[in-house]
């Protein structure tokens, strides 16, 4: 589908221009959005705005990073929206002009109707010109990346505490999800801010001073969500090795309980094992109190190897 | 509630000068404290100062990171203290202009009645202007950064030798919540320090050379606090990593007590086991030194296994 | 063996023309291929094109990384092809000058034919010259690295929930030879990028403007391939470690219930040793309720045990 | 107390000379060293030198980084030399000014001395001033790093081969200790690389060619410092990991010989039990072969077992 | 020893020109190479040559890393040759002028017979003067480095496959033994490599271009060499966390057959004992099918735990 808007030269909001009107004179500055378009639509970028080869290539394959290429007559962007269900980045295009913007992505983008509203409800915003439409764009897509962090971020805030305290396999397995999240996410945060900063320092894509502000405002947007998505994939690998650290611990202690019980009872049972025996000379089942000798010696031998675990520290951890 | 502190022309001090007299031509420069503001007087940036929407956006949001953005008419600065209980970021908007700054803050913050009353005490200092009590603001609150790294230093360097020689459960995970808390403090403390850096070395916030000196002297604090933290995390990472490779030496040396135990007795218990059936034709049992030629050959291989066990190292382990 | 190609100053395409015949005045410019070349073909290098002796030295050895050395009369490239199989790196090494192309190399390439039929089959592309071979036989070659780490990625996203929800000793095989092979494609791909950048920045190396826009495309599909590539690599890590992890967990739930099972029955066990013995004078044997009395204290201990692992929540892991 | 020495201007070298004459043009320039100062001395720095405010602070607190600071009329350094015993750093603050140079710092230093020594047996020296003075206190302290450093060094080449082939806990606790020294001294000798790169590079602190040679000489040594640490900090590293990479070997290796002697005995011991029970309807017990097919059906039960763990290799185990 | 080669002003080559005569008029350049030299002989760097102090002192020490210093009259260098039994570094001293060189190394070198005769052999080369030597003897030595990466790159790449599928302690220790060499190489080239750049680019260091492409060559090697180490440093890192990963999962598995069979036959033994107690009351002793019952019962807990085993999936382990 193709959505247009566009602005006449005395000050009119026309919506939905038809495509073939849209060149004539009479617009100062028209939007056209490629909304998921059909291959006969793609064909007009080629056919109709005779846009570089090199930058069709970009727009109809999906294997961009966000970019900003400068051509003669226009300047091209890809930029990335990112899908709340999978995390995954969908390609945004744009090519823009003095007189201008195309918009192009294969994904239904709500942004988009939101833009075009705000435009038609701001009279003001009418003499700004395509740059305006591209900044509210960029604007509202960054802005649709924090709920995602945010969400992240409270969830580990809440998980840390539980896993210093016990041993939990549910929270550790939420905790591993969210890391790997978190690279996801980053593979479409970095991108766009190197983007946004090469949108404010580039020579040739000349700003006006009272644009720049805006484009900082995104940057700074992207530099806060790089902070966060740094500083939490670090909190999550602090979570994951502590809880390796803690397991250890608690391995120790369950095997020193194993082994304080079987070095104890082992030789015992031993020792009663001998004179269970059915042999049919055993002087020593005679004696009247052979039985207790046994029983005593049993209990010695017990105790001796507490006091030697007792020594060895090693009751510590059944405070575990 | 708004606080205010104002110069006069005529070098006099006023303290809460009202609101609606602060723009007159008696005063030579002040000072309006937004401290906890209601809805209403949040109103005030924008109709009675009139500052730039995306810095009152800015103001008013809670997610910045600190940063130093140039207007036209004025700079804003947004600053972080850090909550003594929970290590997070509280902001601090600063609008500061030739003659005038305005603070607004969301947190109650002692540090500005003490700013008021050092410059209120110090009359040399009224002719230095606004761009001095943005220094003695953020010096007290950088000052209020070092007693959490020190204690955490502290403690740390206490804790290190106890783990070093014993395996401490507790002292472990005061470990782990100290790396977690550095971790907070850096995410306030390195933005910081890049906007000192960046005060400093901006061309657009012409410093005096005189006034330099004193940022600079912030920015060395800065830098003390990074070098201590990262120092301080490496220290724990080792800390962390150290207590593992002992935890694992440890393990071996229980499991190995386990094994030199099981395996001796397990098969003699067996053997003990066979000699205690009850069939009813065992020629073993009848001979008279069957029962002592079976306790011989049952010492035998315990000193067998004893001898290999030797021979292989394992009896270091027994010393831990 | 070699292969030419020459382009008329008639503009006509000639295919294989005569190495004799090359240099003569009428050919605009030619393209010479060494394909798996004889010795007796690598002397030519020196006899015939008088290359420099270092250069001559980099392309007969093949210990070179991607690189570009410039030379009085001429440019020389170091580019790598990855085998499919091995995915160790090939080289390709490129003389080029203002009117003819030198390739060198010592394994087969199926791009070669290509970019040579491309060629004959595209007038438009015979003014272009050298360059444009260059950068068709370059952007083949990274065209033909995509493939390679796009399986790896796929493989690596079917991989992941795989193994956090079971312990998958042949998914995590699969992990680690797919981490062992994205640091060998790593080896290739870096270099290709610096050296792409190198070609797209070098003010030596004079590129028209509408040449410098194909170079550009290259170098965005090598950023493409590296981020992925380290994307992919931190990805096989947090899956090494969560596996770990998640090991180290199983590992305790596996030693709690062997704990828990020895802990109850080896006592009981060594109290039924006891009364099992052949003892002549055992006077507890003799009461017409001890058996029933034992069978009681077992019980009691074993509920005693199992109150008490109850208490330290060891069951949580029979939910494992 | 404070030590003081002077060059006149007739070229003599005066030892102690008064500090209220010292400002006397009769010098040509003079070094005070407050060596411990009481609280009376430190007022000088203020009422007797009038050194800026900010210099004055830094020098008294003891929580500066080694820097570089310059101001009007004389500059201000710290630099670090290292605790032998603790390995902390400790200050030495120095003010340096075209004709004088007062060094301040609260602990004893063996090196004041020997700098004094040295200037008063070399009249050449006597024309180089306080830059001098200087080059030969960083070189003096710079100096007793080495010996720190090399000792950890040899310790660690001496400890490698040890860990490798057997586990050895009291050097592996030793690597540890290491570690965290070289930790510790890079605290120390990384901020002092980065101001001896300061003083050379800096064009407000004006060397002379044949000067800057020296300090270069001091940085070269730095550098050779901080290469040191890093690597040896990267080779415990190394050590530890391998540590655990072969403990956890041996733990597999202690836990296969268990579970072979268990899972071998504890089967046959259970079918021994069985036929040690006292029901007096037992078939099995009566006939004449059944205790030798019992025997021998164990023996086949011991044999498979054997087999089984051939086949799966567990036998490389007992070669450990 | 003292070795010497000079070019006279009319085009000869001699060979140990007695180096009393060296500084004649007669020769156009010379090389003096101080070959292990006595103390005397180390004498003459001051004495003979009046080099500076300072790099004095850096030939005599065996502290230095590979570095490039200016004087006045000379430059200095300090190049590092590594020993191929310890991987250690070895300093080779160099001082080079217009017209003469000065090498000087404590161990003997094969390289700088190779030189001589090679400068001997070439009287085209007796015009390019010292810098030729320099060159010649630094591509000596850095291609000297080449078979010590080489065969550690190929022995990993040989143990790579070993790893993966078996446990093998002998192949992991020869890691951890190339990952050691690693380091160690590392130390040398990667100083070496800095030392070539800044040749190579330093502006003081004034090559003709047709000289710098030489020493570009060997930067060339040396960067290889680098990606080379880098590159293996991380396999090795891959072969040791792997091998953790497979141990870490050998060890369940061996736990799991052990707490299989523990926990099956411990319970079934314990009732085994308890009916082979010897207590004259026992009831359940005198049924003529009580024991059968009992056998049932022992078959019926035995089933029932290899069915839960099996439902827990633990018997995959069995497979390892
Ligand atoms: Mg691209
Ligand atoms: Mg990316
Ligand atoms: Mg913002
Ligand atoms: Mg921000
Ligand atoms: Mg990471
Ligand atoms: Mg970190
Ligand atoms: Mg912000
Ligand atoms: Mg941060
Ligand atoms: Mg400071
Ligand atoms: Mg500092
Ligand atoms: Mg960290
Ligand atoms: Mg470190
Ligand atoms: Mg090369
Ligand atoms: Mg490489
Ligand atoms: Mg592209
Ligand atoms: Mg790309
Ligand atoms: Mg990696
Ligand atoms: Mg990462
Ligand atoms: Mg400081
Ligand atoms: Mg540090
Ligand atoms: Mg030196
Ligand atoms: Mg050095
Ligand atoms: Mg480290
Ligand atoms: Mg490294
Ligand atoms: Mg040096
Ligand atoms: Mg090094
Ligand atoms: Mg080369
Ligand atoms: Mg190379
Ligand atoms: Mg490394
Ligand atoms: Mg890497
Ligand atoms: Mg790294």
């Amino acid at each position: 589908m193709i959505h247009t808007m566009a602005i006449t030269k005395d000050h009119q909001f026309i919506n939905d221009a038809p495509l073939e009107t849209i060149k004539n004179n009479t617009y100062d500055w028209y939007w056209v959005d490629f909304d998921c378009p059909t291959p006969d639509e793609e064909q007009l970028l080629a056919s109709f705005f005779h846009f570089h080869p090199l930058a069709i290539e970009d727009c109809l394959q999906q294997l961009q990073r966000p970019k900003l290429d400068f051509y003669d007559d226009f300047h091209f962007f890809v930029i990335h929206s990112i899908n709340k269900e999978t995390l995954f980045a969908e390609e945004i295009n744009i090519f823009i002009h003095e007189n201008f913007i195309v918009t192009f992505h294969k994904n239904a983008l709500s942004e988009m109707g939101k833009v075009k509203k705000l435009i038609q409800s701001k009279p003001k915003s009418w003499d700004r010109g395509p740059i305006y439409v591209m900044y509210q764009m960029i604007d509202k897509i960054v802005d649709s990346y924090f709920p995602l962090v945010y969400k992240i971020e409270d969830y580990l805030n809440a998980l840390e505490d539980a896993l210093t305290y016990q041993n939990n396999l549910q929270s550790m397995k939420l905790v591993l999800e969210f890391r790997s999240d978190l690279l996801q996410l980053r593979r479409t945060i970095l991108p766009m801010r190197d983007l946004l900063y090469r949108i404010i320092t580039s020579y040739r894509f000349r700003l006006k001073k009272s644009e720049r502000a805006y484009f900082e405002d995104i940057h700074d947007h992207l530099m806060k969500l790089t902070d966060m998505i740094e500083s939490n994939r670090e909190m999550t690998a602090d979570m994951r090795d502590s809880y390796m650290a803690l397991n250890s611990n608690r391995m120790n202690g369950i095997m020193m309980i194993l082994t304080i019980v079987s070095t104890i009872f082992i030789p015992l049972t031993f020792i009663a094992g001998v004179y269970g025996m059915n042999f049919h000379f055993m002087p020593e089942l005679d004696g009247k109190y052979n039985y207790f000798i046994v029983l005593i010696v049993m209990f010695v031998i017990a105790v001796a190897m507490l006091v030697l675990f007792k020594v060895k520290g090693w009751f510590i951890f059944f405070k575990m």
